[in-house]
């Protein structure tokens, strides 16, 4: 591909290529869209790369850095630079569209160890340049944006190795730049599973994962990356910082978990060490059920988890839309198990899909398995099988790849998650979908896809036709109104996609002054000239 | 009881009135004691307690005080002021049978509400008074000290209540000073658990075990407090912070984790909600296996941790000097078992004795009893039923009240306990016992108690005749060198007591300059005047 912006905002992958049949289908139907209109090339970005800009930091500082890194590492040209400008985040890949970058970084560096990083943060501190550490830039929160310009410090190329795989400890050592399938493989190579998934899973990595908070398809049974990490090792701008892979201390409080979450601000995450688990999946047990209605199936849900046998590890239930929508695009509408179960009482537009998988010890996931249709069974609900569930696993990541040929012939699609407790569940859910109801020619699907005893995230996800001409501005607003529903409702601001500068603006509303000002504490006493990550991340100064 | 400096060490537990029959045995084994030594009552203190140092805050801060808490909260007389200036260290045991109090509070008052310690701080920051939150004084690491007098915040007089017990998100809300006991009935009376059952649960309180980061002796099920929490409230210097009960999110990284082990220094934790689960004690199951040697056993734990089936919620195992030690003292020796054991190959001296329970659905526990019993076997095991985890359990918290009686006859008695990875597990555990046995006559029993996929926590209990006349000094050097070698060896600080003054010099060691820069500048952050719980604590100024 030539160096051009589509080249820059597509994923890459070929299942990107093509929109498959049934999601034709749905824009056909949802938006009355005509054979014309997917014939549309909407803001297809296919001019080459041109930066007016030039970078800004002077040539014999880019000397220094490339003394350090050395020449090849160091790029200052415009297509590295454009590429580095953005995440994934539905408004950036519009400015990418329409090949507007208003602040990329000056330099691309991809430093060669943790020494030249630590050498690179000194220059940066001193000249005060801005550093963004970045993974895969897959961030949907704005989170590796370079606002001031500086340096986007780009760990994917050099600091990409698995360090030590411990099997008496079950756990792995690795650099931040690991991407997810290099070392799930290396793990299940030697009978390992790290056992996250995110979304994202085949273009982001590690440091990415424990930046931004991540949470994998199979969290409620392996936890999210905040239960996974064991021990970290961060170049902060005043020093590095190393914690110790101990299973569980009482010393003091536990700084891991400040440095999750933390999205680049406080310095440059340089190891992770992760709990590992046996990979066995000739063991893991399957299970798809459909429920009546959203009520009894999240009951059924909450039920499971309470109920005191353990945690499946996929854990999903699509709402009514949600559901109706899957069961068009697989062509299932008026199939003989449609007519079937229509009869048996579970109604299109009520009815809802769980999806259950079990992971581990043989006899445990038969079990769990067994006590899981029993309870999903009392409220009601139908045993629909293992396929399903299997049909779905191999298709687990291609949603993310829908969203730009969707874009191409201009409809808007795009995904929020926030989490809740169970008493608000419900009421959540139903406010938060009034709400993008509420836009004309707008198709509003959610799920439940990490459950806790507690509570349970919402993934909401709507598509509707862009406004042509402010697709920006409309998005925007759009999207506003959207945390504002869930902030006002009760919801968390991101259930495991970080804050960013996408949702910033809410975070001093959510967490109060004083917990702000403890925030920024941390962040002034770690980058006391503001050089990582700066303009206002995480609501930062 | 008088107010004797024998009535503020003592627990006030009938149990702690006599030892055990048992227990006196072996002393007289070990220690050589003759009746006589049994008749000993060393430093007793059982004079009336009388401080030679007045309140030192001027009588108008003090109607200042009095003014908001009321005159009856507002406490200067000396038991008062002794009773909170220690909690329960070896080394401030031994100065309270001294009447050694050096620096006891000036006032200790107990708070009605959260808005007199809004005001209390207030007055404390601006007249640079020290500030020591405590509940029940159980800390066993120097944490409720008060070098600097001040006004020692006692809250379990009024922050007592259990304000909310949420059925549908399995949690509760309560009030810091609120005890294990009247937690745990309230819970039970509704069909639910908290899980959380610290050897000192019978005297602390919710705020204790948060501050502390601790441990209940089912954690390896339930999970730590850190696992626990799901939100706080903290009234800081600067402002109050409380976090959501969500149950998981990424909004930026995790402020609970942040109070959870910050021991009093950063503010003062009002409101905590904790993860209940559901109460089922019928459903239990229970395990007992006696191993061949320490390493088949630990082995064993290992095995089954990383199994995939879940985890017991009780286990424990004591290595072969403590195995020996509960055999002699409940009489087991030379028993028609020992024999039978003995002949199958289970010898004194290394043979190991391993406690296991499981909670929940009972198809499950059933299951993981089962797999449970087969990886035992499989590393040699011999199954001896459930009897004696049902007696352990009955007894669980006893072993906290022979310290007392012990030092009564010259008995020095004190438990330190780590946390460590697998591969360090048996490295540190052989050489911390050449260390403490190192010293002439000393009885070294060590067990494992709180275990995880990665590693385990090793908890080591000596007992050796005081040296007379010179009991805090030898005490203190013999701790020392014990801290040393657990911190030499690998082993953390601490795994569920907390850092408090007696570990706080190993800190910097441990942690590292820049990790300890961090912690500080929290601290700096929400206390800048350092007036909350101030001393050397956790190794901050």
């Amino acid at each position: 591909m030539d160096k051009t912006y589509r080249s820059i905002f597509k994923w890459g992958d070929k299942r990107e290529e093509k929109l498959e049949k049934g999601v034709v289908e749905l824009v056909r139907e949802e938006f009355q869209y005509t054979d014309q209109d997917f014939q549309k090339r909407i803001l297809y970005g296919d001019e080459l790369v041109n930066l007016a800009q030039k970078p800004t930091i002077s040539s014999e500082i880019q000397q220094q850095l490339r003394d350090i890194s050395g020449k090849e590492n160091v790029r200052d040209d415009d297509f590295s630079r454009a590429s580095h400008a953005f995440g994934k985040f539905y408004g950036e890949l519009l400015d990418l569209r329409k090949g507007e970058i208003a602040h990329p970084p000056d330099l691309v560096i991809t430093p060669r160890n943790e020494d030249e990083i630590v050498k690179i943060l000194d220059i940066c501190q001193q000249e005060n340049i801005a550093v963004t550490p970045v993974g895969a830039l897959s961030s949907v929160t704005r989170g590796v944006e370079t606002p001031r310009g500086g340096i986007s410090l780009d760990l994917t190329k050099y600091l990409n190795k698995i360090i030590k795989i411990n099997e008496s400890d079950t756990s792995v050592q690795v650099e931040p730049g690991v991407f997810g399938p290099v070392l799930e493989k290396a793990l299940n190579d030697k009978g390992y599973t790290c056992g996250h998934f995110p979304q994202s899973f085949e273009y982001s990595t590690v440091g990415g994962w424990v930046a931004a908070r991540g949470a994998g398809q199979a969290s409620t049974g392996y936890g999210k990356i905040d239960d996974l990490v064991l021990a970290l090792r961060i170049v902060t701008p005043v020093g590095i910082i190393e914690t110790k892979d101990f299973p569980a201390t009482a010393e003091a409080w536990d700084l891991n978990k400040i440095f999750i979450g933390s999205e680049g601000t406080l310095g440059v995450i340089t190891s992770v060490t992760l709990k590992i688990r046996k990979y066995r999946p000739e063991n893991s047990a399957f299970a798809s059920f459909v429920f009546r209605d959203f009520q009894s199936a999240t009951q059924s849900m909450r039920k499971i988890m309470q109920a005191g046998f353990g945690f499946p590890h996929l854990f999903r239930l699509s709402d009514p839309v949600e559901t109706a929508t899957a069961f068009k695009i697989k062509g299932f509408d008026n199939s003989f198990s449609d007519k079937f179960l229509k009869m048996r009482g579970y109604r299109p537009g009520e009815r809802c899909l769980m999806f259950v998988s079990i992971e581990g010890d043989k006899e445990y996931t038969h079990l769990m398995k067994k006590k899981i249709k029993k309870i999903a069974r009392k409220s009601g609900a139908f045993y629909s099988g293992r396929k399903p569930v299997k049909e779905w696993l191999e298709q687990r990541y291609e949603s993310a790849y829908l969203r730009d040929p969707l874009m191409d012939i201009g409809v808007m699609t795009d995904t929020v998650e926030t989490s809740v407790s169970w008493d608000n569940l419900l009421n959540l859910w139903s406010e938060v979908r009034n709400y993008l109801e509420s836009r004309r020619n707008t198709h509003v699907m959610a799920h439940i896809s990490h459950v806790y005893e507690n509570g349970a995230n919402l993934y909401f996800t709507f598509l509707s036709p862009m406004k042509q001409g402010g697709e920006k501005a409309d998005y925007l607003e759009y999207h506003h109104g959207l945390i504002d529903a869930i902030h006002n409702n009760g919801g968390s601001l991101s259930h495991h996609h970080g804050i960013g500068r996408a949702l910033a603006p809410w975070m001093e509303g959510e967490m109060g002054k004083t917990a702000m000002g403890l925030f920024q504490a941390v962040k002034d006493h770690l980058d006391p000239k503001g050089i990582m990550n700066p303009g206002n991340m995480l609501g930062l100064r």
